[in-house]
C-alpha cells in the first residue's frame, strides 16, 4: 500500500483539488489519496506547517504527504522531495518541512533531501502558475510508485526552515504564544505537555481573561464555561465548553500567553 | 469490499478527518471510505441522527458508519459498536444511532451493540479529547477487517435515544416540524409520504405563509415560486424553485408545520 | 482502473455526495472516485461547464465525469451519457458537456451521445428530485464497470448546447469578459494565449482599471501588486500578487475585458 496526502490553499471549488488526483491516479492508479486540508490561509506557510507537522505522526509508514501552499511558485524558490524519519514529503522549498524535519533530525531519523530537478518526472507542459499539478502530483506519483528519491533530483542540504515561536521560561512558569484556532474555536497555544507537565496547579492568562486549573477533557464542566486543557496533539489548549473560545476572547494567532505555576 | 462512511462536526480545516482515514488505512488498507458530512453543527447529535438516518439505506449492506459528534467525549459517555439491521455503527453512546436503531426494530432486523471497551482494538494512546482518532477509527477499521462485533466490547442493551419529534394528527390533517435546512434552503419537515399519502388537495402552512397543493418536481413551476413536494427521502419538503426557501421564509428547525387535507 | 469524477451543487454538509458514492461503489467497487467540486453555485450550469471544460483534460483518458448541477430535475429535460473524444460525461442533458463536445468536434475525435433511458441500469426507485443518486450514479457505475454506452439509452444527435461567450478581435486587439473568480480572487477571462500569443507589450482594461506588460507568474512582483499573466489553463487572468484581485477590482462574472497589443 502507498498514501499520499494533499493539503493546498485550493479551497474546493475550482476543481483544482480534483485535477490533481487526476494526474496522481492517472500515474499511480493504486495508491491511496487523503485529503489534509485544502482551505489553508492562501499563502499560509506556517499554517500549513503547524497542521502537517501534528497530522503526521498519525500516518503509516512511508505516507507521502504532497503540499502545495505555493507562494513562490514559478520563481526561483525550489521544489524538493524528502524523506524525513518515516515520512515523505513533496512540495516547495519553503520551509513547511520544519517541524517534520527538525523532529527527525531531534530523533536522528534519516532525513534525505532532492531538489526535484529531473523534468522526466514532471508533465510534459508545465504552467509557470500551478507546480501542484505539474510538478509536485507527478513527482509524487511516481515516488509512490516506487522511484527512488534519488532517482527524483539532486541532494541539497540547505533546505528552506521557518524560524517558530517556542516558548519561554519565566520566573512563574511558561510564555508561550497563540498558534492556531480551530474549527471549534479552540485555542492552540505552542506550549506542550513536555514542557509544562502536570501541575498541581496554574493559572493561564491570555486575551485578558485568566484560568484557575486545568481539565482533562471538556465535558468535565458546564456548556459556556472557559477551560484549559491539552489538546490531542499535547498542546496547552483553551476552549469554551460547546462553546467558540476564539470568539469570545476574540483571539488571534500570535496573542500572547502566559502559565503561572502556583 | 468493505466500506466505512465518516461524519463528523469537525470542519474541513484542521487536518483531523484526515488524520482519522491516515487511522483506518493504517489498518484497514483495503476499505473504501466515503465521507458523508463533516460541516455538522458542533455538537449537534439531532443533525447527525437526521442525517445519518436517510443516507445509510443507500449504502452496500455491511458498510460501517463512523459518526464523530461527541460533546461528551472523555467523559463517562460510552462508545460503542452496533450492527443494526443492515448496517454497522461505531462512535459515541449518545443517540445518533436513534433512527437506524428504530427502523432496524420496526423491521425485526438483528440489532446487537457492544460498549468497545476492548483496548487491544484501540491506538496504544488514547488523548481524552479526541476519541475519533484512538477509539472509533481504529475500532471501525477492525470491524471492518472482519474483527467480529462481539469481540470488541461487552454487550449492552440500554443504548442512548434520542426523542425525535414526530408528526401528530390532526382533524384537519397533519402537524409536524422543521426537522432541516439543506444547502438549496429547502425546508425539509418530519411528515412522510408514508403518512400523507398522495392527497388530492392540501394546504400546507409555516412560517406565516400557505401553499396550495403539492408538485412533483421544482421544475414544475417557474423559478422564484414557493412549492411544497416529496424530497428525496420521502419528507414533505417546502422550496423555492430555483431560490432559497429557508431565507425566504426565515426558517428554522423546530418551527411548526400544518398540513390540511382539503 | 475505471475513474469517475463528481461535480454538484449540494454543498458538503447534506450527506448527499456521500450517498451518491454508496451508490457508485455498491455497483462498482473498483472504481476510483474524485471529488471535482460540491460548491458549484446552485443551479449555474455555465460554471460547472467551465469547471469541466478546463479540468477534464487532466484525467486519465476513460474517465467518466458525472456531473448533477441539475434545475431540470423530474422534468422532460433528458439525461444523457457521452463519449466525447477521449473522456466519458454522465448527467443532464443542460449543456454542461458544451466544451467537452465542441472541443473533441474541433480535434474531429469520436462523439456519441445516448438518452439513458434504459431503466435496468437505473436504481429500481426513482426520485422526483434526486436524479444524481437514482439515475446518474448507477448510470455512471456500470458504465464504469464496462457497459458498452450504447446499451444504456438510445442514440441522440442534438444535445443541447450553452452558447458561451467568446472573445471578439478589434482594431488594437481583443475583447473579451470575465468567465470566472477563483478561491483566491484570480480573474479568469475567456481570451486565450493561442488567440493573445506572446505580445511584447499589452495594456489591459477591466473594471476600471489599466495594467500594462504580463508577467510570468505571480511572484514577479511585489505582494499587493496588480499583474495579467496567463492562468495554468492558459486563460488570461488578472490577479493581486498574495491577494484577491476580484474583491479588489469588485470583478464579476460578465465583466468587459479589453486587451490593446502595442
Amino acid at each position: 500500500m502507498s498514501l499520499i496526502t494533499l493539503m493546498t490553499d485550493f479551497g474546493i471549488k475550482d476543481g483544482n483539488v480534483g485535477v490533481m488526483k487526476g494526474v496522481i491516479w492517472g500515474i499511480a492508479p493504486d495508491v491511496l489519496i487523503v485529503d489534509l486540508s485544502h482551505t489553508i490561509s492562501p499563502q499560509n506557510i506556517r499554517e500549513a506547517a503547524l497542521i502537517l507537522g501534528r497530522s503526521a505522526p498519525y500516518f503509516p509508514p512511508g505516507t507521502i504527504h504532497l503540499v502545495v501552499v505555493d507562494p513562490g511558485v514559478g520563481t526561483s524558490r525550489r521544489h524538493i522531495a524528502a524523506h524525513l524519519g518515516t515520512q515523505y514529503f513533496v512540495g516547495p522549498d519553503n520551509g513547511i518541512i520544519t517541524p517534520l524535519l527538525e523532529r527527525a533530525e531531534a530523533e536522528n531519523r534519516p532525513v534525505e533531501i532532492v531538489h526535484t530537478d529531473k523534468r522526466q518526472y514532471w508533465r510534459a507542459e508545465v504552467s509557470h502558475v500551478f507546480h501542484g499539478r505539474d510538478v509536485f502530483s507527478p513527482v509524487a506519483a511516481h515516488l509512490a510508485n516506487g522511484v527512488p528519491l534519488q532517482a527524483l533530483g539532486s541532494p541539497i542540504h540547505d533546505p528552506m526552515r521557518l524560524s517558530l515561536p517556542e516558548p519561554q521560561r519565566t520566573p512563574f512558569g511558561w510564555q508561550g504564544e497563540v498558534i492556531h484556532l480551530d474549527h471549534f474555536g479552540n485555542i492552540s497555544t505552542n506550549i506542550r505537555k513536555e514542557q509544562l507537565g502536570e501541575p498541581g496547579s496554574i493559572e493561564v492568562r491570555l486575551c485578558g481573561v485568566n484560568i484557575l486549573g486545568m481539565v482533562h477533557t471538556f465535558g468535565e464542566r458546564p456548556p459556556g464555561e472557559l477551560v484549559a486543557l491539552y489538546g490531542s496533539t499535547g498542546n496547552l489548549i483553551v476552549s469554551v465548553v460547546n462553546g467558540d473560545a476564539a470568539k469570545r476572547l476574540n483571539a488571534a494567532v500570535g496573542d500572547q500567553v502566559e502559565v503561572e505555576i502556583k
